[in-house]
C-alpha cells in the first residue's frame, strides 16, 4: 500500500466482528481526530465484516451511515466492534462502534448504524427504466454541482496560515482547492453566507471509492468559519448518504448551513464526481462555537 | 389518557432496558405501520429509559434520532430494547431497537441511535449570547416557514379518496391541511416539483411535545406523489433533528426532494411551530416507487 490514506485507514480482522485500526496523528484537528477519517475506518470495517460473511461480497458499498459522536478520539490504537443486524436481500445493516482503550477501560468514540448494498453502474443504459438517473434528470432531480473557478485559480488548503496548519495537520493530507469567494474567512473576511465549497482530492492523489466518500463529507472546515466563528464546532451526529460510486478525478464538495437554533447548527454537504454526478451527501448537527 | 396518540404510543417499562408497546392498526399505511408513529414510540422509550436512570430527568428531549428501517412492522405487540451508551454531561446517547415476535422469533423492525439532552426555553432572554436564536436571526440563519394559505382554504387529509383512506387509515389520525398548490397529485395532476407542504396537527388535537415531533417528520405522504409516482416508497433510513420544543398550536410541515439517483431519493422535512420557530427537520433516504 503506497498511499497514506490507504495505510492510515487499514484495518485487521480480529474475529467475532472486531476490527483493529491505528489512528494516525496526521488526521488531527485541534484536540481530536477528524470525524470523516474515523468514518472511513468504520466504513472499511463494515465492508470487511460483510465481505467475510457473504462469499459473493454482494454488499460492498455504503448507502447510509449514521454516526453519533460520543467522545473525541486520539491518535493510537482503536477498534471497530461490528454486529450485523440485517443481511440478505438488497441491503445489509450493521451496528458499528469505534472504541479506544483508555487506562484499561473501553471508551466508545462513535456509535454508528450502517446500511450497505451494491451501487448500480451509474452510466449503464437504462433508458426505459423509470428509476434510472436519466429519468431523474428529465424530472429535474439530478442535483447539479456548483460552478467553480478552475482548479488552478482556487486556494490550496495547505497554504493555510502556519497556526492553522499546526492545529489541523490533516490540511496536509487534503488537496482541497477552495473557491476563493467562499474562503475569505481565511483572510479574516468571512462572507457571512455560511457556505464553503471547492475541489477535492487527497494530496497524494490516492483514488477514492464509495467508502472513501465517508471521509470526504467531513473534509472541509466547519461552515461557521464563513460566519466569522473561528472555533471548535463539535459534531453531535452525522449521517452520510452515498448515492453512487465516484468516477476517477477531482471531486466537487459544498458545505452549507441554513439554520442556527438553540446553540446548534446543521451542516449539509454534497459531493459530486468528475462527471458531475452527485455521489454523496451528508447532514450533521454540531454545536455552535462560542467564539469569537 | 384521553388522546388517541397518547394511548397508541404508550409504553411500559419491563426492566433491563426493555419497554413494551402495542402497535395500533390505526397508524397503518398500506402493508406497514407508519414510520413516524414508530419513531415516536422509540422516542418515548428512550426518554423513559433515561428518566429512570437520572433522577433529575435532565435529558428529556431528542436532539438527533437516526433510524435504519429493517423490516415492515405490523399491528400488535412490540418491544423497544434500549441500551444507554453515553450518559452524563450535556447529552446522552441510547441504542434503541424496535422488535416484534414473529412465530416465536425476535424480528428487528427499526435500529436507532438517539442523542437526547434538554432544549433551551426558546424564548428566554439571551440577547448578549452569540449562540442565541436572536443572534442567529441577525445572521439570517433562522429558517423561515413557507407562506401557506389560511387553514380553512387548505385541503383536509381526511377528505382523501376512499381508496386512499382504506390503504392509509393513519390519514384519519392526522389533521393535516395541505397547501392546495402542493396537493394537486390527489386529483391526478402532480406539480412535478417534488414538494408537499401544509398545516399539521393531530385530528383529535392532542398536544405534541419534542418527542411527538419524531412522528410529525414522517407524517406527510412521500414527495414522490407530487412527482406523479403514486406508489410505495420504503424508507431505508431517516434521521430527525429536534431543534426546539414546539409551542402549542398548528405546526407547518414541508417535505421536499432535490435528488433522485440510483433508484433512491432523499426527502427533507422541516417543521415550524405556531411562533414560526423551526422545531424539527429530518432527512430520509427512500426507494423510488417503480410505478406508474
Amino acid at each position: 500500500m503506497t498511499y497514506e490514506y490507504d495505510r492510515d485507514t487499514a484495518i485487521s480482522a480480529l474475529g467475532d466482528g472486531l476490527h483493529g485500526a491505528h489512528l494516525s496523528p496526521g488526521w488531527a484537528v485541534g484536540p481530536a481526530i477528524n470525524g470523516g477519517y474515523l468514518l472511513a475506518i468504520i466504513g472499511k470495517a463494515v465492508a470487511a465484516e460483510l465481505a467475510s460473511r457473504t462469499p459473493d461480497k454482494s454488499h460492498p458499498d455504503p448507502f447510509s451511515v449514521s454516526a453519533h459522536f460520543l467522545s473525541a478520539a486520539t491518535a493510537g490504537p482503536a477498534y471497530v466492534e461490528t454486529k450485523v443486524i440485517r443481511s440478505g436481500g438488497r441491503f445489509s445493516t450493521v451496528e458499528a462502534t469505534l472504541v479506544q482503550d483508555v487506562d484499561g477501560a473501553r471508551v466508545p468514540r462513535i456509535a454508528a448504524l450502517a446500511t450497505y448494498g451494491r451501487h448500480r453502474d451509474q452510466h449503464s443504459d437504462r433508458a426505459h427504466d423509470p428509476t434510472s438517473d436519466a429519468a431523474a434528470a428529465a424530472l429535474g432531480l439530478a442535483l447539479a454541482p456548483p460552478v467553480l473557478p478552475p482548479v488552478e485559480e482556487c486556494v490550496v488548503s495547505s497554504d493555510a496560515p502556519p497556526e492553522v496548519r499546526e492545529v489541523a495537520p490533516l490540511l496536509l493530507r487534503f488537496g482541497t482547492r477552495f473557491d476563493p469567494a467562499t474562503a475569505m474567512w481565511a483572510l479574516g473576511q468571512p462572507s457571512g453566507n455560511g457556505l464553503i465549497q471547492g475541489w477535492f482530492k487527497l494530496a497524494d492523489d490516492c483514488p477514492l471509492d464509495a467508502v472513501g466518500l465517508l471521509m470526504v463529507v467531513d473534509a472541509l472546515p466547519p461552515v461557521t468559519f464563513d460566519l466569522g466563528m473561528i472555533g471548535w464546532a463539535p459534531t453531535l451526529e452525522l449521517t452520510a448518504y452515498v448515492r453512487a460510486r465516484p468516477a476517477p478525478g477531482w471531486l466537487v464538495v459544498r458545505h452549507q448551513t441554513r439554520t442556527m437554533a438553540g446553540g446548534l447548527f446543521e451542516e449539509d454537504c454534497e459531493v459530486w464526481d468528475s462527471t458531475g454526478t452527485l455521489v454523496a451527501q451528508s447532514r450533521q448537527l454540531a454545536l455552535q462555537p462560542r467564539t469569537p
